[in-house]
């Protein structure tokens, strides 16, 4: 396969930079996971090192927090250009970053350095999950008329998790075939997300040494995407919480559901509650319906989503409690006169965390797959020497900053996350809250 | 489908705009070509309206030049954004640049706005000569077995001509199967370039009512993009003439083929020729071996690309005559001290024109393929009330500043490219020059 966006001839510069520097095809997509428990990595930014460290430093997260070295949560500098890592040691490379701009000639433009956190968590028991599914429930003689297998991931983003997530697909299927006597197929892996997303940096992240055809497919996945039958493995992590649309009625003054002084839907009235869970089952047919066409008798879905376990009010699931605060940090500037009120109550977050209950019932109704499994994955709670409300407001800020600039404008961006962030510090819902994370295995079935 | 990138809510304000605004969809796509005598677009830039404007005003071409409105070589603007096209009026519509930035919260950025010129030509040719084959030769009962439709586009750039061609093939082969009373297939169209080509921008510029899935697959087509029989139909134009890399010779002092003081290979001693022919042959050994692999029996590859006819000497190629010119420009710029020698010495153009025969015994050679087709494509050579010399040099640039840009310096490039547009007017090369487009059609045939 071809050597993308790699430069190697740079390494021995790069070696006078650090011992430390390591390949990442040899080290960090084997043993690593990036960003605390969502399986989905915190991109900070793909500026150039030099704006990127600035603005992080200044906006989006303390980077001495995290030097203590805390061994589940350990800070990364990835170049996504040269497919080079190097553990984040300030003190011990104080001129890193003036080092890195001077070799930037040896980079090709954009130089791409991301910061990223490793834990274990919830994407270490997917991994597990799936590895086990596929060695004990895929049943590749359903695959036989095909030489090529195809595997997608939903809602990809950019970053090293869906790489890692997709090699380890990959690497799961071929020992299954290897394990019982058949030839290898080949393995085409489609890279889906919204057609805004930043593709570009995606394909110059792609492994030189992959052992897949990658591709990209731009569009929602609450809609058709790919041709009938033609995807054996579909992935999609951290995505399927993101509704198709805000629940219109929830936005209509007219109706019961209106939502007025609240931006989503936890401790607001029952009408609205029922909004977003309609919207969520709809969204979720679409989603279904869909995958029914496209994926092949035998073939696998699995989904990863922030959740609640059956039963716990939607008022204590952690993801809607950090909703609520936001949502009061908004009604303080609204109080304070910095935005309307108008505005805030024209403004939902389009997200919804189902319970496996919930996720069951959808399956059954539509009817094209048998729910083969579906478990709540173990939840890496930040802790450590360093402020979870600011970990957590800097992550959240990280995927929602786009949403909310455009609604409320970019001028008050820096209050909403600072006081978002205070709050979460002032509040016990790291404590009190439930964080879960649903992992559910559907296998389609041959329907009459 | 999905209504990838559109804003139609925003048409009533655009019609105010102007009246001659259309659907490119409606029209655009179905009854123009883009850019001269290539088959491809000259995207002159897909920065901001308000940017793009001044910098090409500046830098890249004389919009009153093109204002005269000649039949064949007629200015657009087109939004990649709203899929809206408008003719470029500038005494009509001079406030138009500044109407469209108004309306430019009601694009999402980025907005896109390219500056195309359309004209008849070869891509007419080459779109009769494709369609006249799927009609004629294209035996869909090969394909029986997959309900998928698989087409790709090798070096596919960004802008409208990747996806009119697309479409057209789509069309033709969707005419084929309905007029042999078989079901229409499912068409998954894949757009293959460097992964440094802008995929972020032809993802939002794909037509919203499409009928096929599209994909982008990122990298070098001189090796393999694609599963083991996997495609139907591969169209590749105005890509196949670059070289996979210099020959190495041409840059080795202590070669024979030492290419001192030229850039090119035209009028270059004969060992320099046969190092570029060698590597041209090399290159499309890989591309006919990659693509034998991936197209099933039956499936056509359609390449097009600048070339000359039998017999002439490389030195009467226009592409050729044009590298020449380019190279005495820098070798003036070398004798005033602007570059040094050396620069120029280390310097070639990894492009490579080849004649029907020469792509004839390559395709005979490999052995996978029957030619089914070779013509000389007719080449609209710019005419009318502007300096060619202009158009050509800004075309070249737009193609090929990057490249320039590595090796010279940034420095330079405005003089260059002056320079180069003042040569060319002052030669006879529209006159005496031939340039010839080559239309191949190759089938994959079973070999024994």
């Amino acid at each position: 396969m071809n050597n993308y966006g790699g430069c190697t001839g740079q390494l021995d510069l790069k070696s006078k930079f650090t011992v430390t520097y390591k390949h990442v095809t040899e080290e960090l997509w084997e043993n690593y996971h990036f960003v605390g428990n969502t399986g989905r990595v915190t991109v900070f930014t793909t500026r150039p090192y030099s704006e990127a460290f600035t603005t992080q430093r200044l906006d989006h997260t303390d980077f001495p927090l995290y030097t203590a070295q805390k061994a589940d949560y350990e800070p990364l500098l990835y170049c996504g250009f040269c497919n080079l890592f190097d553990r984040y040691l300030q003190r011990l490379l104080p001129d890193a970053p003036e080092q890195l701009l001077k070799s930037r000639p040896a980079h090709k433009p954009p130089l791409q350095i991301w910061l990223l956190f490793r834990t274990r968590g919830a994407a270490d028991a997917a991994k597990e999950h799936i590895n086990e599914a596929i060695a004990e429930k895929l049943d590749i003689q359903n695959f036989s008329s095909s030489n090529t297998f195809r595997v997608t991931d939903l809602g990809c983003s950019v970053g090293p998790n869906t790489i890692l997530a997709m090699q380890n697909i990959v690497d799961a299927v071929e020992l299954k075939y290897q394990s019982q006597g058949h030839n290898t197929p080949e393995f085409q892996v489609f890279f889906n997300d919204h057609a805004s997303n930043d593709f570009n940096t995606l394909f110059t992240s792609l492994p030189p040494h992959r052992k897949y055809y990658a591709a990209a497919v731009p569009g929602s996945f609450y809609s058709r995407l790919f041709p009938n039958a033609s995807l054996h493995f579909v992935f999609s992590s951290y995505a399927l919480q993101c509704l198709s649309q805000v629940p219109k009625e929830v936005l209509d003054k007219s109706s019961p559901a209106w939502n007025k002084g609240r931006i989503h839907y936890s401790n607001a009235s029952d009408k609205v509650v029922q909004s977003y869970a309609a919207q969520y089952a709809k969204d979720m047919e679409c989603f279904l319906n869909a995958r029914a066409q496209e994926v092949v008798y035998g073939g696998f879905i699995v989904i990863i989503i922030p959740g609640r376990p059956n039963g716990l009010p939607h008022s204590q699931a952690i993801a809607n409690m950090v909703g609520e605060i936001l949502g009061s940090c908004l009604l303080d500037m609204a109080k304070k006169g910095t935005i309307s009120e108008e505005k805030v109550d024209t403004f939902n977050l389009p997200t919804y965390f189902a319970s496996p209950q919930e996720v069951e019932a959808i399956v059954e109704r539509n009817g094209c797959f048998r729910l083969e499994r579906m478990e709540i994955l173990p939840q890496a709670i930040p802790s450590g020497n360093f402020s979870r409300g600011k970990v957590t407001s800097s992550q959240i800020r990280a995927g929602m900053e786009g949403m909310f600039k455009e609604h409320f404008g970019e001028e008050i961006i820096d209050e909403l996350f600072d006081a978002l962030h205070k709050k979460l510090d002032e509040s016990s819902i790291f404590e009190s809250g439930n964080g879960s994370t649903l992992f559910a295995l559907l296998n389609r079935i041959a329907t009459v």
